[in-house]
């Protein structure tokens, strides 16, 4: 079938590759509608590896999706062909002890849509476990429905914080994750939510949040804008989003008492951590690493109305225009927040 | 001073009574200005008692109020006369054990407005611990203020349930509480928020909030209607409000495996509670009394819009028109909500 | 293969069954053991059900058991044949929503071992998955082995309950459950633990454990020497053990302020509840279905020294005397707490 | 009265000093018998400093203490003269929002005993708050209560893991502290207890402890150590007990998926963290600064024999020594654990 292969770092292809999967027992089968570009799609096209994880052999890209099922395994009750869905990307061992205990995100043979050696789903077709497909409601469009998967990084997050109703939310970084972090924390009920970013371009999406507080981080003091919000306590919850040693850093400085640090940006380095200072407020320090359990009440949410995704949608790009969409996604330009492709056009056949 | 005195059960007089507070270098003297009326200071006036607490003096009534500071003792720092501001009403003893843990809610020598024998605030001046007194942002009135006291029940109910987002939520009786209740829910992230009444009337509220489904339990199969929006899972959390035996009865069925229960209602008389079928859920009860450590997040709920409690004001009284104010809050009629009263010219002298 | 089978209420018989199970890819087979005697086993033999769980066809009994692995399937990498082994009996879709979240013992299609129309243990050979089959250390007997299961419960009990260190910890009803619960209370660091029944016989075992404080709750006043015990506080944390409608109702008078009601018996009927009461403490009650997650670490405990399960064996019989052993077991008396069986004997050949 | 005065940085005095504390309604005045030296006195002794807190002033050093009430204020009824106490040392302001959210010793306004200006207790009297005062059984010896201040530092740790049943805890560092937390630990359940040291020396005192296994991290690999500890999993909990940045350090390689780190030591200088090995484990780290509401429940754990601390007492020196028990405790010899002060004969009469 014709899919999006990253052929090695810095060379994309849209071509046919050979993809045969057939549908088991508890699997269906999904004509791809939309794909949304991630960060980590641009960066194993640019750099080829992220962390362990590298590309040596042509891989397809996309992992944020939304379809249509086409086909339904044997065993399949909740789902029927034509429903309209999105999809978990990672695969895990359920029967594995971490799994077991609700944490099947941290298996480590876990599976990955787009992570080496595992393709992803910009390609017309995919099979997948119908227990890691969800349907959309009416209300909720294959766009949005691309959207669940990044969203979901932000609910969990937001869960992992244990965020409570009135608290003072901090979000350090101003990209996709981070607005959708903040999106996830405002829908949890705190009343402040301020986002911080060095580059004032990014901060400009958050205007069509009017309960969204930007804070550029290159000419504002953080601390005291964080003061000033929080009645001198600080943020009761602080999420670091951006991925930055210099953001990562300052978060236990910004939190309140008793608070808690969420990291959900990815620093490439060890950070400087002061333990003592963190003592002193008994800081409670979550780390996230993608998601769990969250999908579905994900969906719920973009359904309920409660975060709208709709102003992050920067650009839609054919699936002919694939790879413009990767440039654009990667050009790093300030106002553009998500892009996404789609294959309306692809599904000529199944298995083709 | 002038205050609205429950002289004896059935009997309420606006008139004159010796209280003669001195402000302590902690505290603040308060000019009332709005009063809510609560289903307790009804109680107190229909039946003389509640549970233990019995009316065998003469009592002020009154406990969800907003006023200014006209007067602040000699350790106050975060408090200027001329603030505006709300009251928790309870002063427990925060050096016993179970305050020190942070539930000062419980110590058993609390001392509550308008609970027999303490006086509550329908009356021009109050003194008050200033670490109980809240400051009111310029964007909540005095009568929002005033709403803060029933809101914090909803949302320590909501605490306690530890509802997360995209939960479906389930509220038993449509009164004050539990819309409140219910506002707080989805603010909290609820994705789905059903509310049940026995009495269609006091369902018509719920018009003002699109986001609340009312169902009507004289008329509806709620079980039927609560799978229906939980994908056939049963609500993630359900909160009792109404204080009706049938309904408390019910939490157990309605709720979903794993979920939570949460008694806010008070039922009169124990209920029948079969513990085989939460046990099937493992279902998680929480009971709420009052509030702890939420006032001032509650001020910031109404400040960021996240709550709009405009619609549950039903109408306000001036204080010489207190009795009257007490005579349609008793009244039972299911489109009244929230009476509250103003106070606003009573505050000629300090002391007076 | 022989096996223990119940044919109808009432009616036992040790005799030749067909049950043909091939080891699956993540299966294991094992050569069972040890096997204990559960309340549910007698309850199946003399009432022929256990609420909705009938026996209409003959099923054999038991799920609390020790072996040998003697086969492995083509995945299996953490047991090999040789192996001594416990097993958890319940076998649940482990890909459905609630058992991904870490709660797989509600999922609502679990089987669980001698629990109609699922055949239990009592018998040579069984299959089970994998996972499921914990290896048991060299200093964990079979005997020991078997106890793993109800030992399990009162571990989930105590995770539940949430029990911290220093805790005073009230179990009403002293059977193998209420003990087990107890035992594992004072593992987890309750400094009292007090335990109740009213048959005076069944607390004679607490003799061979000091740090456990019997109550004849026939004869004593329990909440009297609860509040001696707790500061006059009340019990940190009860677990109701009994399954007895009395006991069940005591639950939150006995209970402290903030403290946790955890309930593992099973009652009959509904029991009257006071969520007054309940509401005036901000009790939070926990209720257990078996167990999830606790198996490997309930061995590790035995293994650790920290609970000692020997003064609990009370007799052991051979698998030709299995009827014997149940009429034992279904005696009632006193001082009986746990009865096994041995099937040493009778594994002449796989499938047999 | 005569105090052991540290006069500045590496100057200590057995002199008379003037303090004059009257007992207000509800302090109770103490006669103090033991005390124990801490680190932290050490530290003063040595370097007049801890971070921001400097010897500016003569300070009495002590804050580990036993004694007996000889005088009550009018308010206190829990305690009488005669009675045998421990006190906690620290008192917040308990009306601070942090505080009445359970976090006292999170207050920024607290005064801790021998921590610049407040002075400690190596003197024959002190008074202090009733509620900061708690009563020993008659099982627990003075020595022994002198043991709950740093026992309680250990409590908390437990606490903030959250430790559960059977899970498998490391502790890095075997000082005072770490041992505590460790046999704490035990004390909740751990099944497994692995305790490091680069100093051999100070691993001798774990042969006291058969459940605690010491591991010398200058000559072993911990990380293996811990794998085959833990099947391989990793700790399920860590406790930094060190304050060593290597040590602080390994914390996040050492946990298992789903773990927790607890930072109890306080590393001098910021550590390198690589929250991309955190994240993959989504670990939760906690810190812990002194203890809240702890002290009654480790009296329990001392009177119920959870924790026996007489292994741990090195050395006991009388008043008139107090300089050579600070030698000693400074002397950094490896089996030192526990040196003591006894004050017992200096009490001639109240205020002297």
């Amino acid at each position: 079938m014709r899919a999006l292969v990253l052929e090695r770092q810095g060379e994309l292809a849209l071509r046919d590759i050979a993809i045969h999967e057939s549908v088991a027992d508890d699997d269906v089968r999904i004509a791809v509608h939309t794909v949304g570009i991630c960060g980590s799609d641009v960066h194993y096209y640019q750099h080829g590896r992220i962390g362990d994880h590298v590309v040596t052999e042509p891989m397809v890209l996309g992992h944020e999706a939304s379809g249509t099922v086409v086909e339904v395994g044997a065993d399949v009750t909740h789902l029927r062909p034509g429903d309209r869905v999105c999809m978990e990307p990672g695969i895990a061992d359920i029967a594995h002890d971490v799994s077991r205990r609700g944490h099947y995100n941290l298996e480590p043979s876990v599976r990955f849509w787009a992570t080496p050696p595992v393709h992803g789903v910009l390609r017309p077709f995919v099979v997948h476990p119908a227990s890691l497909t969800y349907r959309l409601p009416d209300s909720v469009s294959f766009a949005h429905g691309a959207m669940v998967e990044p969203l979901a990084v932000g609910v969990h997050a937001v869960n992992k914080a244990r965020l409570q109703l009135g608290d003072t939310a901090l979000v350090l970084g101003a990209g996709t994750i981070g607005v959708l972090t903040a999106l996830a924390a405002r829908a949890a009920g705190a009343s402040r939510v301020l986002v911080t970013d060095v580059n004032a371009a990014k901060l400009r999406v958050l205007a069509h949040y009017p309960f969204l507080d930007g804070i550029d981080a290159a000419r504002e003091n953080v601390a005291e804008r964080v003061l000033a919000a929080s009645g001198g306590r600080g943020a009761d919850v602080v999420f670091e989003a951006s991925g930055a040693a210099v953001a990562a850093e300052s978060c236990v400085d910004l939190v309140a008492a008793a608070g808690a640090v969420v990291f959900v940006g990815m620093p490439q380095r060890p950070i400087a951590y002061d333990v003592v200072v963190a003592q002193r407020k008994e800081v409670r320090v979550e780390h996230v690493f993608r998601y769990a359990n969250v999908f579905e009440r994900t969906v719920a949410l973009l359904a309920g109305g409660q975060v709208d995704v709709t102003p992050l949608l920067s650009r839609t790009f054919g699936f002919a225009e694939s790879v413009a969409a990767f440039e654009l996604a990667a050009s790093g330009a300030g106002d553009v927040v998500k892009v996404q492709i789609e294959l309306g056009d692809e599904h000529g056949s199944v298995g083709s």
